[in-house]
């Protein structure tokens, strides 16, 4: 049986990109027609090397999708370039306007029409206009915070509140997410970069959005809160030393209210020296459930695998911009 | 905002029919148009009264689906009558004939590609060509160990086995399941009406399928294995007591094997005096996960919220026959 396989391009050769070029490229079904990449170092360099799998050989990477395209209009784009929608919107118009479907990683695409409803509409409409489906995801947003938990309340009559802990020990973590969460960093230093607002966990609010939607919350507000969390004794990881006093990692808190009371509760705490790394989601409702991912859900291959998965999706799912939504619950509003 | 509201016939009053009616009746968009329900207790009654909610005044109880009808065509039918496919059958014939779309609880329709291919293509077929959707689902089959691991499975690049453990606490559930698991009978009298083909969990198998086919595990066997729980002391529940020797409950595990080794398994034990109830899904792969639900999914409650919730999606998805099946994950085969 020799099907037509799907095709297509990588878009952004970051470590997420790579991850899922990895992925894609194992797979019997898929063909990586061409990626995309602007920094210098890997342009013009061959995909195979760039992600140790000789069998895609011969795919150069090039610096734009225009030049990309030249190898061939692929079925799917899976971009991985940034995680605000602002920054990524012209690349996504590309995409689209080319007619190919689209799995981007972007963090505020995963939920955009609260946070950002004017592009939401127009990226909808043009996928629309072009018949493809574009859909934003990964491990969070995309399932940890929100497809998961939604997909969970499937079983329950009726939902009153729903609250997330993440929890990540970041010692494990390569040295770009230790960084990302400022360990080593003083307090003080930590709030002038929360200020500067490149601090914090892209996605967390359109996560809480995502579910106050789906669940036909009406939240009369939402608070966000970025902390450090401050490391109780010295540690070391494979980079570098966390002295005690010294900031260890980040608390990320989205809360959603109704009637004052806080009914969605999004908790997400990376740092050096967490004791353990675990998921857990609670919903309060009918039946009232308790669950727990052991050990968490892993970062980054998690990212990267739901990203690979999603291109069946895209090749498959109505056009336009979806949500990886669960269909199980009667309150979801349509775009 | 006056929207037209989703028009359910209820078909089917036994324990899990009365649960879903009760929590449709309290949902703004639904309309309980009718009833229908064979016992003779209950026909001719008004649904109100044997739900409790007075809001639904004025819905008397049919025998037959055709006499429902007569207080008007409703949008879904919720159909909870049996467990097995080929009793059915006449019934699912009769409301997508009718041109209704059908939610059903009916444990051998959630996944009856493999074990009845017959039946399920006629019923896809049929349901293509009036135009509606019919949906089997349910707690388990449904969820527990079939939809939700499947959804996890979507964050993994590679799925080598799954694993799954229900295990249900009896004592406090209703007679009618202590009396279903075998409490109270000693071993010789269980392994009889297991002989009978009386005893066992149904759709542990379709449950197994579903995730067989949905990962791509071509399956060289499939092992099934009914055996009774004996109490190791005595135990009284509201009902009776269960002396020490005798059956506690039920212990029913499924295993597909791929190579002879076995790559899905699926462990269920009701039984009076579980230390314990709790679910728990292991996924072995890249990356491995263990999930747990603590204190398990509470069946009877889910699988009515389940039902009740599953009306929106028979209305908006494609017609035919469909497995409440998650798009994620890129193995899956087509009707």
């Amino acid at each position: 049986m020799k099907e037509s396989r799907i095709k297509v391009i990588v878009y952004g050769l970051g470590p997420i990109g790579i991850s899922t070029a990895k992925i894609l490229a194992q797979r019997k079904g898929i063909e990586i027609l061409g990626a995309v990449e602007i920094a210098e170092d890997k342009v013009g360099k061959d995909l195979s090397d760039l992600i140790g799998i000789s069998k895609e050989k011969g795919i150069p990477v090039s610096k734009n999708l225009g030049e990309a395209k030249k190898y061939g209009t692929a079925d799917v784009v899976v971009h991985t370039t940034a995680s605000f929608l602002e920054k990524v919107f012209p690349q996504l118009e590309e995409v689209i306007s080319g007619g190919m479907n689209c799995v981007s990683s972007t963090e505020e695409l995963f939920f955009p029409i609260r946070g950002a409803p004017e592009m939401t509409r127009k990226i909808d409409e043009l996928a629309k206009k072009h018949g493809v489906t574009v859909v934003g995801t990964g491990v969070n947003p995309g399932f940890v915070m929100d497809t998961l938990p939604l997909f969970l309340t499937g079983v329950c009559e009726r939902v009153d509140e729903v609250h997330i802990q993440r929890r990540v020990d970041a010692s494990k973590r390569r040295l770009p997410l230790q960084q990302k969460v400022g360990a080593t960093l003083d307090a003080e230093e930590f709030y002038k970069r929360v200020e500067a607002g490149t601090f914090g966990h892209i996605g967390l609010r359109e996560s809480l959005q995502y579910l106050a939607v789906n669940l036909g919350f009406e939240l009369d507000g939402i608070e966000e809160k970025v902390d450090p969390v401050i490391s109780e004794k010295d540690i070391s990881t494979e980079y570098f030393l966390v002295r005690k006093g010294q900031v260890a990692g980040i608390k990320h808190i989205a809360r959603g209210f109704v009637n004052g009371k806080s009914v969605l509760s999004l908790d997400l705490r990376m740092y050096v020296g967490a004791e353990k790394s675990f998921d857990r989601i609670t919903i309060g409702g009918n039946p009232s459930l308790e669950i727990e991912i052991k050990k968490g859900t892993p970062g980054d291959i998690a990212t990267a695998s739901i990203l690979a998965n999603s291109v069946t999706l895209a090749m498959h799912a109505d056009p336009g911009l979806i949500n990886t939504k669960c269909p199980l619950w009667p309150h979801y509003e349509k775009l």
